[in-house]
């Protein structure tokens, strides 16, 4: 039996350009996943990216998610903002509506809600905020980001993300042995040298990937053949 | 049988501040109306305030309607701004999706939709952007603004609404006999001083005021006074 | 010999509107003041508002200072934003830059710079963000911040400020107090009652006050009384 | 003697990203230029972004100008803004003051102001506009765009230029045409195929390209080669 009791699903947020500017490969993404985080305007994307990106994973039967972060368009989400748990609920609440009312439109259902960057971090450390979050949730809609994999995020040692401003480039041999060691063992390895064991439970897991990583396009090829081995292995019916 | 062949009701733009910037006296304001248009976040209006609003609009019994703008904070959705159809759509989309989020979770409806400032003058004169504005617009929901009565909006002698970029004060009596003569009438003199015919047609009619007037209180209040007098002479039963 | 050894000024942020809206009494505060602090535009402030103040402050010949403050309109400068240290750095020389645009084509110097809100409270709390502040300051430009007196903001028991995100009203028997030991004996008394000696050393001395408080007009009229009692006192000739 | 009577320079668009967001590369364009145009912050570019911009400028040794713009980063200053000549006065002053902030704490002096985008369309089009961005401009500043060559900008038959919101691909071969054709000879074909006289009289002229034009080095590597052929042709000495 694998560590991971489930088949895993890859996850990667999508949509994070603004106006003119690009972020990531959103077109040669969206075929290799299955779950899209779309931002919402807070932190990146805007209203007609939003548009263009639901019609995008719809053409490819994605399931979305609505990707909400930090009010900052400027520092993309990753620079920590001291506000309210109102405050937070309320923009919470503001963006997944606003996204809502694009999946509506295209009769999609929204599948999850994942908070995006430093937004995460807070929530990981701080419970006054993490509950701030949940409450700007929909009812019954699954929060994501508590039991993920990461393709291409690297752990400190007190088991928090690293979470930089701007990512690093992956090496793809490094990619590879990161991806394969959360999914065949629950494992990884610290950007201290420790071995971390995830606490993946009994949960469902998706492994996720950023749009705006240096060579996303390969960090998630790389990512897609490992998790299809691992489910053929574990979950030929899946 | 009077001009205006239904009951008056009177709606107001609400939750216009920003942050901390206070805009207009909602609080004295929404007990005096039937209908409240509730600013999205992008000519004013923030998550929290959006939340803020439509609490005091529910304790109040107040009709609810989205009221998008174009995104301009510095210009209060005052100083009109170029953008393509589908831009436009996108953004009246994300705005009334993101104020449904704050309804839904209060289990109070979407009433209307009510396009704001310089966005509404150029749908008035624009069909390609009235027609996008519409295409954001749920469908079944109801679009104010092509049949409506001015508390404190002059009109031009071609028949289109006098937009200022801020709100200029009224004479209390000017305010009276403006309005009078739109209720009991239909019609309204023009700043160059024509009588101008309102096309009401049989339509439902709903008198808008703004909260960013000065003196927005004492006009609600004579407003209210008026279409009170009028309702209760024509429409007894009402 | 008092506690202060020079003549106390009085110093108010001004320029804090957004656009239509409006956030102090500005025209009726400048008249009784010695130094303006100008918002820049990124907590608050806009090009045409600053243009207006500096016109303003020059008619009365206030000295005039710019007013850095952190990127955020939406919460006033008031919370905290984790921003790198060249980020700092470059926010305030592109804010004090902008201003003295101003300055420079109404013939006005720059007479200082003041760091508001939250920002102020980040250099008070880290040396790091201190430096990278004043390594955005035109050198031979004072800082003020790091000796002033308070017309409208208490003190923690640790020689902190309180900063609300919005001001809170004072009652003027309250003010007058708080202000009369500041200017004549150094002290002030926290919220949690223990008197504090304020480290006023030999410098020049300048009192703030907030033109967003409640009843500003109120207070600096209050502060102009004690301080003018003061200086006429102990300083006579000045 | 050549229509044009004064070595040509070429000019480009830079710094034009914003936060994580990137724009040009900015680092392949710089070595091949005359004068870098520098955005400030309202259509594109942040105070870090400048300050990166203008240390990269000063190493190459390229002269510097402002690039003021609408403010509207989601629009990247191509949708045109309806604002006051008072606002736009500020505007230009406000974003060129903080550009010179930045050239002032690096002894690099301000060489030009240059309009960005729509905003130079609507000085072309509207004298009051004109005017006012003028009005906003240091006494004594060369202001760049108004007898200028394009490398990547195309003519309507009426003169104008061909704004898209965002730029199109060039075939190399077309590049070079369209740059010859307007060094050699000062004419450049119309969308619709009219050739046009460009009236660049005894005016200093300065061909613009930009840094978002897919495939931008390859157009300014053109234009450096048709350029430099021509200067050493016609201005051997210079």
């Amino acid at each position: 039996m694998p560590a991971i009791k489930h088949p895993v699903k890859i996850n990667v947020d999508l949509g994070e350009g603004y106006g003119n500017f690009k972020c990531g490969p959103d077109d040669e993404l969206i075929p290799l996943i299955d779950h899209a985080n779309i931002a919402c305007g807070f932190h990146a994307g805007d209203p007609l990216i939003m548009h263009q990106t639901v019609l995008a994973c719809k053409k490819h039967n994605i399931a979305v998610g609505a990707h909400p972060g930090l009010p900052d368009i400027q520092g993309f989400g990753r620079r920590e903002i001291k506000m309210s748990p109102e405050e937070l609920t309320a923009a919470v609440r503001y963006q997944v509506g606003a996204l809502k009312a694009f999946l509506d439109a295209e009769d999609v259902p929204l599948h999850h809600v994942k908070p995006h960057g430093v937004l995460y971090g807070m929530m990981y450390r701080d419970k006054e905020v993490c509950r701030a979050v949940y409450a700007g949730v929909p009812k019954g809609t699954t929060v994501f980001g508590l039991a993920e994999l990461y393709g291409d995020v690297k752990y400190n040692s007190d088991n928090t993300l690293v979470i930089d401003r701007k990512k690093k480039p992956w090496h793809p041999d490094e990619t590879k042995k990161h991806v394969r060691s959360q999914v065949e063992n629950a494992t990884v390895t610290t950007v201290t040298g420790e071995e971390l064991q995830l606490p993946v439970g009994d949960y469902q897991v998706s492994l996720c990937c950023h749009s705006d990583s240096p060579g996303a396009v390969n960090i998630v090829k790389a990512a897609r053949e490992i998790v299809d081995q691992f489910n053929a292995t574990h979950f030929p019916q899946a």
